[in-house]
């Protein structure tokens, strides 16, 4: 298999390759606990069982009242009230207001019977035990939330697909959802593989560089709700690697292969990944820098991403595609909001027509835009990415940008 | 103590509080596992132990080279060289390569002795088994990355301070720093105060709610690095309020506690945290919406925040007071940077003049720029943040923003 025939597009490789994913597999979900939810991804939708609140509630401290017996009032011209009681917090209100009646309440109370709204505390004054004055006059359901304002019952509280944040959990328990089906974590495989690969444990030798993609793309895996199954390092051989991919396999719903460096690992690689079922290998080669040599397949409904050797070229890669289809195979409908940033570059950067290119660069708050500061250096490597708050984008069709330009910077956050 | 006689702006609030909080404070650290430390802050510098690489690599596949003996190669007049031998990976390079001659090399491989450069397999032709044309001259060291380039020894990999993202990581473990000192997590107190409150699993009756704000608020303190240790609900009642955050002091670096409803409960609740130690009690209420009746108070070195009952309230002041502060009890040299996005507001909003305010929203990519479409609606609870991307923000010195201005969105993540 000849390499880099073919550079494609990596926007329309991603679109199509999560096309092809979410076709092809087949999500399965768990029953969990809601306060253990946050990060998942709802397996059903959720719908409320009721309204809430369950009641009308007060929204201010102050007095519940009719709010027709209040119409007109003013500094000058008060409305006097008698006030036959206080509602309490987390009581049934069980007295009932009549005319030209007032009960206290606090911001959350139980509006009792008959009361339409809530004059504020501090429009009101105390002239005897039982008797206020109001200064204000309040139109019907001032002050109050009424049962059902938040949600009503038969709403959908929660797609499916739908990613769970703390506020959502916090809607669900305050409709006392205790437990919800959401689907299962998608388990990535990872193998490094390369001969001059060591553990991070080892004394170093010339020649040999230490493992870092294992430890780094399990990071990132588990920042986006995957569970990482490293495997560990694997020499530059290709029946030690075709075992391990077949090994990995059958534990596995994606699985990752950070490639030998040498041409012969490479074409290897790809042989071995294309062994593994249909439809094999769906895009070698990206048009994108760092990161040409990706591979991206669909075997036997598990997605397998080859990424490169290379611990910065891998990362950015793994963000750029490990990323979304670990969403996807968590069953989210639509991929989360990116965290860019629109930033001022201080510099000129040149870039390759027809390529994609990401720098990594400083983020520096100025008065009144970002500014990118990007970090130069031939090393491509994993301490340029170290000393980055983000990564700059060149799209495919600029051959360079210019100094004060504006630049989308992709933040790293994990 | 009467409430509300000085609301201060938030973002002095919040600058102010933050310099107390790390002024009184004492960090303590722990050594873990490197593999461990995402998400961590170092407690001391990490010093390069030697430099990296730690040999001079080839940074492509082709033909290690004197580049004196490729200068003036073109496709009508190559250079030739004599193929003495192949780099392996993960070997270190035995021979030295002499005048005229070359050995093959892969990408990352050990540059042989007295070669200074590597020609691109794609500049070259195999003509017999040992000898290559060249077609494309190289400058000393072109293709190459040296010993020392990513890393010199000596340099600061890690500043104290700075917050352990995957790239950080494997920036350390690429030099086979395997342990690290970093600061311990912050343990947060969590309480939720108030007779209406019952816990999530019970059946609601009229006047009561679920508790909310142990769940929401302990998620959002793991998401940034705390421990928090839920205490669970106190009814409205000053002696008990008393007993459970004397109670919490002992064992937490920061109490949050989401006060009663009512007048009286937000009285005692003041009166408690002022009990506490010195200095106390430093804010109270703010001009934000959500959020007027926040504390800040510093108890014995303790911060303590009072946060509204209100769960969006409680999480919407959680968000921009008790995040910051737990990065600062994790000895974080600076605060992260924001995940906010300019965006077109859709409508008209209104604001007072004075205040902030955080409104609810939905974002919508668009066309050109991203459009903010607010989330309206009288009831201010969880269910409208669960429907929301993100808050706009409106600062204090508006009264109100037109359709089609731009705003910042601050994302709701977790």
């Amino acid at each position: 298999m000849p390499e880099f025939l073919s550079l494609i597009s990596p926007a329309k490789a991603r679109e199509n390759f999560l096309k092809v994913v979410s076709e092809a597999i087949e999500l399965k979900s768990e029953k969990i606990s809601t306060v253990e939810s946050v990060g998942r991804v709802a397996a059903k939708p959720i719908i409320a069982p009721y309204s809430l609140p369950t009641f009308n509630r007060s929204a201010m401290d102050g007095y519940a009242v009719r709010a027709e017996d209040t119409y007109g009032a003013s500094e000058s011209l008060p409305a006097f009230l008698k006030v036959v009681g206080e509602v309490k917090m987390g009581e049934t209100a069980s007295i009932e207001i009549s005319n030209l009646e007032a009960m206290m309440i606090h911001t959350g109370g139980m509006l009792p019977q008959n009361a339409n709204a809530v004059v504020m505390l501090e429009h009101t004054q105390r002239i005897s035990p039982a008797e206020i004055e109001v200064y204000k006059s309040v139109s019907a359901w001032e002050n109050t939330i009424l049962q059902g304002e938040e949600i009503l019952v038969g709403e959908t509280v929660l797609a499916e697909g739908q990613r769970i944040r703390s506020v959502e959990m916090g809607g669900l328990l305050a409709l006392g959802i205790t437990q919800l089906e959401v689907f299962r974590k998608p388990r990535v495989g990872i193998l490094s593989s390369g001969d001059e690969i060591v553990s991070p444990e080892s004394e170093l030798v010339a020649g040999k560089v230490r493992d870092v993609n294992t430890y780094t793309i399990s990071a990132l895996v588990r920042s986006c709700g995957g569970e990482p199954i490293p495997y560990g390092i694997i020499p530059d051989d290709e029946l030690q690697l075709r075992q391990a991919v077949i090994n990995l396999k059958s534990q596995s719903d994606l699985i990752l292969i950070s490639a030998g460096s040498s041409l012969s690992a490479r074409d290897y690689t790809a042989r071995v990944i294309q062994e593994q079922g249909l439809p094999g290998i769906l895009v070698h080669g990206l048009n994108t820098r760092p990161g040409k040599p990706t591979i991206l397949a669909l075997c036997d409904q598990i997605p397998v991403i080859g990424l490169p050797g290379n611990p910065l070229s891998a990362y950015v890669i793994a963000s750029h595609f490990v990323k979304p289809v670990i969403y996807t195979l968590e069953g989210m409908n639509s991929q989360p909001i990116p965290n860019i940033r629109m930033a001022k570059i201080t510099v000129n950067l040149n870039s390759q027509a027809g390529r994609e290119d990401w720098v990594p660069t400083k983020i520096i708050p100025s008065n009144e835009r970002w500014l990118a500061d990007p970090i130069f250096g031939k090393s491509n490597m994993i301490h340029a990415l170290a000393r980055a708050d983000g990564l700059i984008w060149v799209p495919e069709d600029r051959t360079g940008i210019s100094a004060d330009e504006t630049v989308t910077v992709e933040l790293i956050e994990t």
